[in-house]
């Protein structure tokens, strides 16, 4: 499988979620069309779902540059490469749907509990996918190891950081999740310390 | 037509079912969107379609990588592989389709006499196009007559498999649509005897 | 503008048209989600939405395969053919609506006064396209004026089928539809003879 | 950051915009679906949002050529350039939803008050693409500063020319939104002035 292939499914996806995020945005519906104050106040309630659109767009637009600062370093994909990819893109689809809840729902605890999940995968799936590169000898030769082990720390430290930033939004959720937020944190640590 | 132009527009439409598919997963609408214990149990009839949004993302996923491990076997595309892989593309399609269907009635016999002639034509429409492409000469010679001989039994012996897995389903379906699918397991394991 | 930007654009619509085609196929809603029966009853109704699917796919399909059959021959693009892929690429996008009024009501004289013009003008927006590229210059030195001309008048001919083809179904929407149609005819045959 | 993959991202987008400015024309639902006169009065309230279509269509379409100018000049791209690319992209991407309350809404001033900013931010997020790319070095060496700056120039010309086309409209809208458009004209032509 050449990467250029995956490389052209990764662009278009990350064009299509990025692009029917804008479906959840809906053209309100007025009696009286042609009155500018019945108009401003049923776009008012569009105000959320606009500002869902424009973070979610940008979360996005940071994986795909972060996807693809990782996909240049790799030489080529094996069955679980492709497999940890194929993974990582259908979090990528799935992204309407959670910002389409969070544009709905904002104040909702349930929310974030549909967030953070998907949020952790798709870092989770990036960081593993550079990792199995590591272990399978599928990264470019020019990247020495000493290199591939720098980058790979500072992906855990950045997720580690992710745990972090949500934890208070997860104590809103419920303590045991909190709790599952914490044991991760620890088992991202314990990596960190192995590499 | 050069064989770039097919492969754009195969990641596209690839692309492109993959992420409609979640559009099938619908955000609920809750009458107090504060409340947590209402978004959960309005969530909760989503599962389903949360979980056949990702098994058809799996097995679309499955089909593009099997779609390129075969297309670059291929060296030309002529008028009749060309239709073959439209075909094959219209189906990919019309797949957002069937997995909603799957999604909303899972238990339903109907679904399954949906879900299996679509996956059993796509399945039939790659087979047809490797095999097509064989007996128009239009494999790369690197690939030995042996070698593509091998490769369509895998092909067919993949198919009979197919249809002994979905045989249980087809049964609750109905005795007709049983006998249906024998006759083409039948046809296909004299098809292979005969490669 | 390179033209390897216009052909991925082009792939890029043809792929998200052909695909958003199945969102015309509505996935039913029934009382009781595990009888057979309910859901057969309510499918049949898809039925129609689902051939003019595959028929208006074959549709698109065709004119993506005639697009880079032409686009192939075109050596550079400038304002005037760029504005005429576009043109043609606003009625590919539109086609889905086409089809969507088509499934809805087949039955309808209305839906072929919208089919039959939007048909023909993507035929003749392709034509355009080749007789502007032939005119300003700008086809592959290797082909010679000699089978430009009959590439055009090839395309002439196809078009005047096209419009004897939809004659009866024009008679029906009204006598001066099929009044335009035969001078359109007329004066296709005219350009032909002038070629 | 390989150009090769934010080119695939914008062609991607544009593609998908494009395309899905058509799901806002919906196809009317009629009692009686033989008769060609309810389907006519239903679908005259359709021209509008078809009109809307269109117009909407030939926007992206000069604003895809116009991207692709401007990139074709620049060499290879930083952080902010990728960042205000795809500020840019996010812009491309919300544009259905303008184009959808346009379609709606075409007699109210407040559609005047997205659509204007909008498309503002669209042409503004392009000068200061290009203008960041002069200031960071980041053009092909063979475009001479002097020639550089002369685009520069007719880009903001452009923008003038934009905020004195919409005035009228603006208008409309409220005379603190005049007073706005007239400030950024000024500071626009003082910029002008200054390169």
């Amino acid at each position: 499988m050449p990467k250029a292939r995956l490389e052209a499914l990764v662009d278009g996806i990350f064009a299509i979620a990025m692009t029917i995020l804008v479906l959840e945005v809906k053209v309100p519906i007025i009696p009286n069309g042609r009155s500018p104050e019945e108009l401003l106040v049923a776009l008012q309630k569009d105000w959320l779902t606009i500002g869902a659109y424009f973070i979610s767009f940008a979360f996005l637009g940071m994986f795909w540059v972060w996807h693809h600062r990782i996909a240049v370093k790799i030489k080529e994909l094996d069955g679980v490469l492709l497999a940890c990819s194929l993974f990582f893109l259908s979090l990528v689809s799935f992204f309407p749907f959670v910002a389409g809840v969070f544009g709905h729902y904002p104040a909702n605890p349930i929310t974030l509990a549909i967030y953070f999940p998907t949020m952790g995968l798709l870092l989770f799936s990036q960081i593993a996918f550079f990792r199995l590169a590591m272990l399978r000898g599928k990264l470019w030769e020019d990247l020495t190891p000493e290199m591939a082990r720098i980058i790979h720390r500072k992906n855990l430290k950045g997720f580690v950081f992710f745990l972090l930033g949500i934890l208070p939004g997860v104590l809103r959720i419920g303590m045991i999740s909190a709790l599952v937020v914490v044991m991760i944190g620890l088992a991202t640590v314990v990596a960190y310390r192995r590499v």
